[in-house]
C-alpha cells in the first residue's frame, strides 16, 4: 500500500461514489431529547397544484418526508471522505453506557497476521481499535431492554419509524389526527420481548439505528460481495453507497474472494447502515475451500475477526442437524443455501453434529459482547416449488426455534432466516409456522420466488412472494436482483433489486396498514391526477428512470405541465376528462337539483 | 396504395417481423378427433443429465410441451406472407355449421366509406368480405354450449388446456399417473355456464381458439395499439407478433391515432390470438374527440365495423350510470379509465343514461350475429389506493352483474373487467365480490397495482397484484408495462411486460394446483440442480435474457457445462457441494448403518 497507489486515489476522489441528493429532495434532521439524536429523513418539496386561471396564484401542497438509508451521501451539507470514514454518531452514547472498554489490540489472530503483511490493494487506514463489553457485561440492546433501558438507539429508532410523530409526541405537539404509538417505550418493550432486533454491533458506531421487527416498517437487505470471478474494492464500497441510496436497510457483504477482511473494513467504517455477514464464507477461504478442515478454533476467531470490525449480524447456520441431511437427499434441488451445503458436508465427513450447534452458547458469549445479532440461517431452504415446506426445511426451522431460546437466555438478539422457492398457497404456512416454533422472532426471507420458470426475472418471481409474506408478518426481506441463478449482480442490477424490494415492502406496509405509509402514495396520486409530471417523478422510489421513461417520447420541458402523456395522446388522457368531467358535475348538479331532478340519487 | 408504394414492400419482406422459434424449440401439433384439429405446442428440447463417469452416456430428459400462443412466426416449415394473412383455420368449423352467410358487402357506413378513400400507409388488400349470422341465428359459442354442443373449438381447447391429455384421453392412450379433467365436454359446460368465454368471431377464423375462464390455465393480454403522439402501422403488427411471441394469449388494439381501421386489419389478418378493442375510442375519434357528440348510431356502426373485420371482444362500459358520477368527483383520481371517462363527460353533457346502457340489448344482437365476447368495463376502477373499493367502485361492479345476466339471456358470452390500483389487503374482496354479483363471470383485471409510489416499475406493482387476483380466480391479467402512467410502450417495454404477467399467471396457476403446471418448474429446477445451463436458459420464459445475463460474466462456452456461475464462484456453489453431500451420503449411509449407527434417524 502506497500513496502512490493509483487505487488509493481512486478511492480518495471517490469519483465512483455516488453522492448527490435524489432530485427534488433534501436531507432534514428531527432531534430527539438530546441533540445528538438527530434521525435524518428525504423530503420531497412539491409544486403548487394550479389554478384554474393561470393568472391566480396555485394551491401549495405541503412537502412529503420519507425514510432515508443513504446516510450523509445524499446531504449536500456534509464533507464526504471514504478514506476517514463516517463519523461514528453513537459512540458517544455506547461510551456514556460504560460497559465497554477498548481494547489494546485486536483479538482475532487473523486479524493481526493480516496486519502484518503487505497488499496491493488501497487498505483503510484510520482503524478504531476494537471495543468489547467489560468482562460480564452483555452490551446487547435487548439486554438493555430488558431491564427497562431506553437507550438513545430506541429513542432514534421511535422517531424514524414514527416519520417524526415520536419527537413532536414528546414535545407535546402531535397533531390529534396523526396519532402514533410507536414511541420509545413501544420499541424497547418490542425488542425485549424478541419480536424485534436492532443490529449495533459496538464496532459500528457509524451506523444510523434502525430496527427489524413486524411492528415496524418492513425492511430490505441487499446483498454485495465479489467472488472470485469478478469485482474489486471501489465497486463494492460503491455498491454498498448505491444500495442506501435506493433504500437498502442494511447491506449483506457476502464477499468470497480475494481481500475479504480490507474489503469489509472500507465498506463497514463508510456505511450508514447496520452491516450483515455470513462468517462461514470467510471461515471457508481461510481452509482453502475445504469444507471439512475447518474446525471450531477457526470459526471462532473469524466470529471475533469480523465482531471487532463492527459486523452488526451474523448468519449462522446452526439449525443443521446430522439427522436433517437424509431429509434432503431425495429432494430436486438438494441444499441450495452456500453456508447449509457447507455445514452438512462438514457433518457427513466428520459425522458429527456441526461445531455451530455444539458451540452455540459459546457463539452467544461472543455475540453479547459485542452486541452482534444473529441471522439463525436456513440451510435446508427449499431451492425449487418441488421441495418448498418439506419436512428438511421445517424441521430445520424448528431446531432454529429452539436456538431461538437459548439466544434469548443470554439476552442475544436473533432473527431467523427464510426461504427461498415456494408456491403462493403455501407461503402463508411458513410465516405461521415461523412465529409458532420461533416465538415471534422476526422473519428475515430471501423472496421467496413463486415459480421457477424466469431465470433473469427472479427479482420479479420474488418480489411477489416477499410482497405477500411482508404482509403476512415478515420483518426483513432479502433482495434478489435479475441475476439470481444466472451470474453476480452489477450495479443496475443492484438497483432494479433493491427498488423492487423497497415496493413489495411498501406494499406490505400498507397491507398492514402501517400508520403513515399511505401518505406517500396519497401524495404521488395527486400529483398524478394534477399533472404535476415533477411531483409524480420525485415522490416515486426512481425518480431517474420515471423521468427517462416519460422524456422517451415527450423531451420537451412543457410536457412537464402536459394535461397528457405519449400513452394516450392528449385527447384520450382520461384523467384530463376526469377533471372536466367533475368540473361540469360542478355546475351541472346545481342547475339539476334546481330543476327538481333526483336522478344523481336514484342507485 | 400502389405497390410502388415503399412501405408495402417493407411489409412483405416482414424485415421487422420476428419469426424465428424460441431457442431449443420447435413447433409440434397435436391432432384432434378430425385432421384440421391441430393443437400446436412449443416443444422444448432437453440435454442429457450428464453421467459422473464422462465416459458413460448420459441419462436422457424428456423434452418438455408448454403452450404455445405465437402461431406459425415461430414455426420453420410454414410461409409467412403478411399480405395474403394467416391461413383461416377455423374457416371449414364455421362453414360446416351453415349458421352464417357472407354478406354481398360490409355492413358498416365507415367501412364502405373508407373503401372509397386513398391512403399514403399500405393497405391490406387480401380482404375477405364479412360473415354474419343468418337471420334469427346465434352463432355464439355460449349458444352451441348451452345447445350441448361440442364445437370443433372446445375440442381444441380441451386438448391445448391439458397439454394433449385430452387428445390421449379420446384414443384411450392416457397414462394412469395423469388424469384429465378438462375434457371437450368439461370445456362445454364452463361456456354453457357462462364461467369461461371462448373469444372467436366467426370474422377471425385465422385465431387459434382459447379460453378465458378461472378452471383454465391463467390467460394474459397485451395491448398495443398507436397513440397521435408516436408509432406506425409497421411497428403494430411487430407488436403483435412480439406479443404472442413472448405468451401474449390475446391483444387488445387500442390505437387512438391515425388509421385506425387500416391498422387493425393488418393486425387481425396476421394475428394467431384472438383480438379485443376499445371500440369506443374509434368511436369517439369519428366525432372529433368531442365526447357529448357521441351518438348512439355511431358507436352501433363502429360496432358493426369492427365485428365484421373480425374483433372477438368488446370492451364496453355499459356499468357507467348517472347515478355513480357524483360517487366519483371527491376521489383521489376521479375517473381513471378512458371510456369511464369519455362516458362519464357524455352522461353528465346530455343529463341522460349513457346509449351504452339504454341500448344494451341492441349490442346483444350484434355480438351474437358475429360471436363477439363482452368485456364489460370497470370504466369507475380505482387509480389509486386511496380509491380502492369505493363506493363508485363497487356500484358499478354490481350492474355489471346486471348486465351479465342480461347478455346470457342472449347467450351472448361475458366477461367483467376489473381493477386497478389495489392495496395488497382489499384485493381479496374484489374477486369475492365479483363472483357473487357477476354470477361467475370471468374477472379480467388490469393489475391490480398493489402501491402507487413506483412510476417505472408499474409492471411490478401490478405483477404482484395481478398474481394474487389469479389465483384468486382471475381468469385474465391484462399486462402493464415499465411505461404504465409515463409513455407509450416500446417493444422492450412490450416485452418485459408480458414476461412479467407470465410469471404472474404461471405463478396463479401453480398456487390454484392447476394439473401439470408445475412439470415446467420441475424440469427447469432439475436441469438447474444438474448444471444444464442450457437447459435452463431455455426452459425459463425468456431464454435470451437469462443466456445473456449468464454470459455477461462468463461467456466461454465452457460456463456452459461449469459446475458454478459468476455469483458464488467455483468453491462456493451450494449445489455442486450438494451434489457431493448427496454422494458421501450414500456411502456413509451405509458404512455407518453398518457400524449400528442411528444418528440419522434420530430427531
Amino acid at each position: 500500500m502506497s500513496a502512490a497507489n493509483p487505487k488509493v486515489i481512486d478511492i480518495k476522489d471517490r469519483s465512483g461514489i455516488t453522492t448527490q441528493p435524489l432530485p427534488g429532495s433534501e436531507k432534514i434532521y428531527i432531534t430527539g431529547s438530546r441533540d445528538d439524536i438527530r434521525v435524518p429523513f428525504r423530503q420531497i418539496s412539491l409544486t403548487d397544484t394550479p389554478n384554474r386561471d393561470p393568472n391566480l396564484p396555485g394551491e401549495p401542497n405541503a412537502p412529503v418526508m420519507v425514510y432515508d438509508t443513504s446516510g450523509i451521501y445524499t446531504d449536500t451539507t456534509e464533507t464526504i471522505d471514504l478514506e476517514k470514514g463516517l463519523t461514528p454518531i453513537r459512540q458517544q452514547w455506547i461510551e456514556e453506557r460504560d460497559d465497554t472498554e477498548v481494547l489494546p489490540a485486536f483479538s482475532s489472530n487473523f486479524t493481526r497476521d493480516q496486519d502484518g503483511l503487505e497488499f496491493d490493494i488501497p487498505l483503510f487506514t484510520n482503524r478504531r481499535l476494537p471495543r468489547k463489553a467489560k468482562p460480564g457485561k452483555n452490551v446487547s440492546q435487548m439486554h438493555y431492554a430488558r431491564q427497562g433501558i431506553i437507550t438513545p438507539e430506541m429513542e432514534y429508532i421511535a422517531i424514524r419509524e414514527s416519520m417524526g410523530r415520536a419527537a413532536l409526541q414528546a414535545k407535546g405537539e402531535l397533531p390529534a389526527d396523526k396519532p402514533n404509538h410507536i414511541t420509545p417505550e413501544f420499541v424497547r418493550k418490542e425488542v425485549a420481548e424478541g419480536r424485534a432486533i436492532i443490529p449495533a454491533n459496538v464496532n459500528h458506531p457509524e451506523a444510523e439505528p434502525m430496527i427489524i421487527g413486524r411492528n415496524f416498517l418492513v425492511k430490505i437487505n441487499a446483498n454485495i460481495g465479489n467472488s472470485a470471478t469478478t469485482s474489486s474494492i471501489e465497486e463494492e464500497v460503491e455498491k454498498m453507497v448505491w444500495s442506501t441510496r435506493w433504500g437498502g436497510d442494511t447491506v449483506m457483504d457476502l464477499s468470497t474472494g480475494k481481500h475479504i477482511h480490507q474489503t469489509r473494513e472500507w465498506i463497514i467504517r463508510n456505511s450508514p447502515v447496520p452491516i450483515g455477514t455470513v462468517p462461514l464464507y470467510q471461515a471457508l477461504e481461510k481452509v482453502n475451500g475445504i469444507a471439512e478442515d475447518l474446525t471450531w478454533e477457526v470459526f471462532r476467531d473469524t466470529l471475533i475477526e469480523q465482531a471487532e470490525q463492527g459486523v452488526s449480524y451474523f448468519t449462522i447456520h446452526a439449525g443443521i442437524r446430522l439427522a436433517h441431511i437424509p431429509l434432503t437427499v431425495n429432494r430436486t434441488t438438494g441444499i441450495v443455501s452456500r453456508g447449509g451445503s457447507i455445514m452438512a458436508a462438514w457433518c457427513l465427513a466428520h459425522h458429527e453434529e456441526s461445531f455451530l450447534y455444539t458451540h452455540f452458547e459459546d457463539i452467544c458469549e461472543i455475540m453479547k459482547a459485542y452486541d452482534v445479532s444473529f441471522s439463525l440461517g436456513d440451510g435446508l431452504r427449499p431451492g425449487s416449488q418441488a421441495d418448498a415446506n418439506d419436512e428438511a426445511q421445517f424441521a430445520e426451522l424448528r431446531t432454529l426455534g429452539e436456538l431461538t431460546h437459548i439466544a434469548w437466555k443470554h439476552d442475544v438478539q436473533v432473527m431467523i432466516e427464510g426461504p427461498g422457492h415456494v408456491p403462493m398457497h403455501k407461503i402463508k404456512e411458513n410465516m405461521d409456522l415461523q412465529l409458532e416454533v420461533c416465538h415471534e422472532a422476526p422473519f428475515y426471507t430471501l423472496g421467496p420466488l413463486v415459480t421457477d420458470i424466469a431465470p433473469g426475472y427472479d427479482h420479479i418471481t420474488s418480489g411477489i412472494g416477499a410482497a405477500m409474506i411482508g404482509w403476512f408478518g415478515t420483518a426483513m426481506l432479502c433482495y434478489v436482483t435479475p441475476k439470481e441463478h444466472l451470474g453476480l449482480p452489477n450495479k443496475d442490477d443492484v438497483k432494479v433489486g433493491i427498488i423492487t424490494y423497497k415496493i413489495a415492502a411498501h406494499a406490505a406496509d400498507l397491507a398492514k396498514g402501517h400508520p403513515g405509509a399511505h401518505e406517500r402514495d396519497d401524495a404521488i396520486s395527486k400529483a398524478r391526477f394534477e399533472f404535476r409530471w415533477e411531483d409524480q417523478f420525485n415522490l416515486g422510489l426512481d425518480p431517474d428512470t420515471a423521468r427517462a421513461f416519460h422524456d422517451e417520447t415527450l423531451p420537451q420541458p412543457k410536457a412537464k405541465v402536459a394535461h397528457f402523456c405519449s400513452m394516450c395522446g392528449p385527447k384520450f388522457c382520461s384523467m384530463k376528462i376526469s377533471h372536466d368531467v367533475k368540473e361540469a358535475f360542478a355546475e351541472k348538479s346545481e342547475e339539476f337539483k334546481a330543476g327538481g331532478s333526483k336522478i344523481y340519487h336514484q342507485i
